[in-house]
């Protein structure tokens, strides 16, 4: 059995955003060598998620309206997380939604996708430096 | 290490409804001769789900009725989305809700589940055929 | 390729509760010796989770307020599942936005972790003994 591990980093400019990361993971299956196996990719801050979607920016406008309807950001004294000192309760219960993870499949040395599957990472909140981690194994 | 791949195909004759995978996914496990490790199962499609729950009509209509109460269709023009020219944009919504994929051990030779515990298959945007991932590691 | 299982058991004292497994993840990996792999946590039971978020309890109780909004107790007679006899759908619609499973990589032997990434089980519908499934793969 083989195993790959890498850190991928972000710095998002803005509060929230959502970025393709589907040819960094590319990269790390490419670097890995494993033909067969299971791909997990996943955020590694609680405040941002993983997730595979379409790499189409009127839906990504639609999951950003929605997201701050189902969980509104303001106001900050709505949340008692809130009162530890944070900002962000509205960032965790995103994340909540759209998830922490994905776990994919590895075919052939290739992500096993359908035809629209891309990876993206959701930042929830941003404006420091996040992290994701791809963890494979296989042969 | 075994592994094995299989996609099953679905075409769901309403825009919406859910689809019962267990039989079809034991059937994949039988074939793989796999007795300990791990079964991927995910939608190949973004407006699709693939979860885990009970096997039971009415809650079927409550997360119908939840699913289009937090993720409405009408009015399609509410969503930027559905000016590419789909009609969509509240399954990509809909299913963010109910998961992509789910990952169920395999424990000597059968899916390692709870009493109740059944895979679904979720469509949010049918009447076109649409596929499921089937991908199994272990030995 | 090394396989290990185990079934973590609860019985929660109110309807609803979040609990940190960590540490008990944490003894499963020491017992598996797994070093490079995969860990599987999933709920054996549909109206309960297993998530990874912070473990603070102002945002439990904001978890909590939260999951009510979106997906409410009351009336038990607005869900079609209750009319079956049982008085929790909404713990079927509450597990579904919190997801049922989180896989974690295991590098070097330890749950490879973010800062502030816990493990926790999510009750929806507790006074009752109810289980979580421990899977990790690897070598």
């Amino acid at each position: 059995m083989k195993s790959y591990r890498k850190e991928l980093w972000f710095e998002a400019p803005k509060r929230r955003g959502f970025f393709n990361l589907t040819p960094q993971v590319e990269q790390c299956l490419h670097e890995s060598g494993i033909r067969e196996g299971l791909c997990l990719v996943n955020a590694m801050h609680i405040t941002a998620s993983v997730f595979i979607n379409d790499d189409e920016s009127g839906l990504h406008a639609d999951f950003e309206r929605w997201l701050e309807k189902l969980a509104p950001e303001n106001p900050h004294s709505a949340y008692d997380h809130n009162r530890t000192g944070e900002d962000n309760a509205d960032a965790h219960l995103k994340r909540s939604i759209m998830g922490r993870e994905v776990v994919v499949a590895v075919t052939a040395g290739k992500l096993d996708f359908g035809p629209w599957e891309r990876i993206f990472y959701g930042e929830f909140d941003g404006r420091r430096k996040k992290s994701v981690l791809v963890k494979m194994i296989g042969e």
